[in-house]
């Protein structure tokens, strides 16, 4: 049964605006007018490059485990976890050996997320 | 073993400024810069008062179940259900019997959840 307009849900593969951002990490994008959720699925020991943006992002760990870096560090997380990441900071992910869900919050959004596509966002 | 600077979890109830938002309506609250986290717990049975603000908001139901009323309409929703809030408009929520914890997302952050208080924001 469809939910009414502005109502989604986390399991549903049919919504949201797909985008691969790398081998193994895929993705699925909310817009909003001022933030834009994603909810990445990361394979077993998928990782994503080092990269930055000036959009300051949080993540929230749903499902699995993995190492997330930022700011020169290394921290293991698992579901529960969350972080910020601030505007600039240099970061990635790294998926356990189990895989890996994040919910991913962008302010703003990252305009190039508004369409399909592959792919990190070029800062 | 405490983390570094901007890792959190979900569940620990030292993390974030507290609020109690209404009867039953307990948040803590983890600012950013862009954006500001606030995780809820909810009794049963428990709901806030119809408001808005001018900040989009986005909630990420976490467990339990209850109903978003928003835009007029009331949508029945359980974890793994998430919303978006556009600015100003009306909302409300009410936990069903078994209560509820939702993850809300607000942009930009309410600055009266800068400091420990209680009450929603005043728009």
């Amino acid at each position: 049964m469809p939910k009414q307009q502005f109502f989604y849900n986390l399991n549903d593969p049919a919504q949201g605006i797909h985008r691969d951002l790398a081998p193994g990490l895929r993705a699925r994008i909310f817009p909003g007018e001022q933030a834009m959720l994603s909810i990445v699925t990361i394979a077993p020991n998928a990782e994503g490059l080092l990269h930055n943006h000036v959009e300051e992002q949080w993540g929230v760990m749903l499902e699995g485990s993995g190492v997330r870096t930022q700011g020169g560090e290394e921290v293991n997380v698992s579901a529960g976890d969350f972080w910020r990441t601030p505007a600039n900071l240099p970061h990635r992910f790294k998926a356990g050996p189990k895989g890996a869900r994040i919910l991913d919050i962008f302010r703003p959004p990252h305009e190039e997320y508004r369409t399909p596509g592959s792919g990190f966002s070029k800062g």
